[in-house]
């Protein structure tokens, strides 16, 4: 059995990623706040709470790990109303894809007396709301914790439960500067939804191709980038307003290497493009021998036609 | 039982496209031809052909139906090969990406008693060779078919009958003039590629974030890039060069667009932001309806860990 880490653990936004990190066994009382009516509704129907609010002061109220999970510019103004409640020794955390702005918001509006360790579970799916969240979530994705530079004691216990909590939903657990961290998910985050995002607006936005045409031809490569094109608008918009730095840094290298590419195509260098598809290969296999990564032809989907037995046959 | 539609049947290079397009069934003898020794010995312990040779002309001699599978900018040569051998009123057609390129390099290679109808499945994965092959991959996928501008009947047939074979394959079939063709691929197909390839290098050749960080926090987005940036070099250098205009044309819109983005993430236009995030899910949504994409999330990769019963358990 599973030991109870945290007795009493409060959510504040419980979309695809709060709802999915209310761990079975390892919680006493569940907590979970909502601005949302309808997803209070839902989280009620799904049974993952004890109790379910819309006031974050009333859901911190006695917890002793407080997770807020709205997009990363709300966490500020939630972290403001559920600051007089907090109960000393708490620990304060979040799952926000940009650490140096929450943290500063987190530190600026909680009092001294809880300890705050802001971190990012990376981890997700294209879809949003507390009915898309599920516990094998964070099974083998990675937990970035950005502690703050205090080395006392009671803050690097607060540090390692936190890391025991994660632990025991199946993550493994990295500390990084939260600096670093930003950089690091500009690259492998945020960039590519950006980059699908446009590319999605850029090919509805065609005279000479129609959308029926762009849906119906969509398997050459397309389809791939519309999954995280179809991530939740609001949690992308604060992301990218909240790294703006880091993101349009690693953007203007990008385009940098884009301009070379196109280029290259132009004057019909095919040695520098067949150079290129051939590194790119090795990244691959060494993400699916890192375990992030299906090893199957088009992540496994085409193998299981609906209606099939999901049988590869070859001839 | 289905009928036979070609007695006999030549594949001219047996890679992924070139293995799964040998349907049981519909075709009498399979004889394959290929360059690479290697490739060959493949084909011959699969079973694939009746025969398999290194010489296109030994391999098209008496066969109703010639499909050229080789990258797109190698099917000139081997029709030039292939030319002298091919029996009057076969059908000559090819798999590739690119067509008014392929169309114009088969159209003068061969003599005028074959008929030359061009073709393009928008089907694949990002692996390659003959053991990639597998007879599911056309299935519920579209097929191009973008035949000359002709009108006899003798030629209409022909069209009809390569039609009906694809049909056999499980295809959907679609006739397309071929630069049209050529534009709807350069956006779902080709540019998606290319920007795949481009930021899979970008992130490798970063001095502040190490290979190994973009791999171990490649579920943020990235790794989804991978998959396309390790389809087969040879085969998209052929492609970007073989569709040139096309491509950079699109990538001029892309491009474009990017800068918008970018001074809206500058400028913290939010509301910019946000109104494209929210029309980019149409466009799934879209594809999802049309068969063409899994709706799981993740693409279903996620709910299947290894090991596990692929049972979601939310709690």
């Amino acid at each position: 059995m599973a030991e109870v880490i945290y007795p009493r653990m409060a959510v504040i936004g419980c979309g695809l990623i709060g709802s999915s990190v209310i761990p079975a066994g390892v919680v006493g009382e569940v907590i979970v706040a909502d601005a949302s009516e309808a997803a209070r509704a839902r989280i009620v129907e799904l049974g993952y709470a004890d109790r379910v609010t819309a006031d974050p002061a009333a859901a911190v109220e006695g917890a002793d790990l407080i997770v807020f999970a709205t997009p990363v510019l709300a966490v500020g103004d939630a972290a403001r109303q559920a600051a007089p409640a907090l109960k000393p020794g708490a620990t304060v955390t979040d799952v926000g894809s940009v650490k140096a702005a929450v943290s500063e918001a987190l530190s600026r509006a909680v009092p001294d007396h809880v300890f705050v360790v802001p971190g990012h579970p990376i981890a997700g799916t294209e879809q949003s709301g507390p009915g898309a969240g599920f516990a094998e979530l964070f099974q083998n994705r990675w937990i970035i914790l950005t502690p703050q530079d205090r080395q006392d004691e009671p803050y690097l216990d607060a540090v390692q439960r936190l890391a025991d909590f994660w632990t025991a939903l199946g993550a493994n657990v990295e500390r990084m500067d939260e600096k670093h961290h930003d950089l690091v998910l500009a690259v492998t985050s945020h960039l590519p939804h950006l980059i699908a995002y446009n590319i999605v607006g850029t090919a509805a936005d065609l005279e000479g191709v129609t959308q029926g045409e762009v849906m119906k031809y969509s398997a050459g490569g397309f389809r791939d980038f519309t999954r995280i094109a179809a991530s939740d608008p609001t949690m992308w918009r604060d992301v990218f307003l909240a790294n703006r730095e880091a993101v349009l840094e690693i953007l203007g290298r990008f385009t940098e290497d884009l301009q070379a590419l196109s280029r290259a195509i132009r004057w019909a260098e095919g040695d520098k493009l067949f150079d290129l598809f051939s590194r790119t290969r090795e990244i691959r296999r060494g993400i699916i021998a890192a375990g992030q990564e299906s090893a199957e032809p088009n992540f496994g989907r085409d193998h299981r036609p609906a209606g099939s037995d999901g049988e590869t046959k070859p001839q």
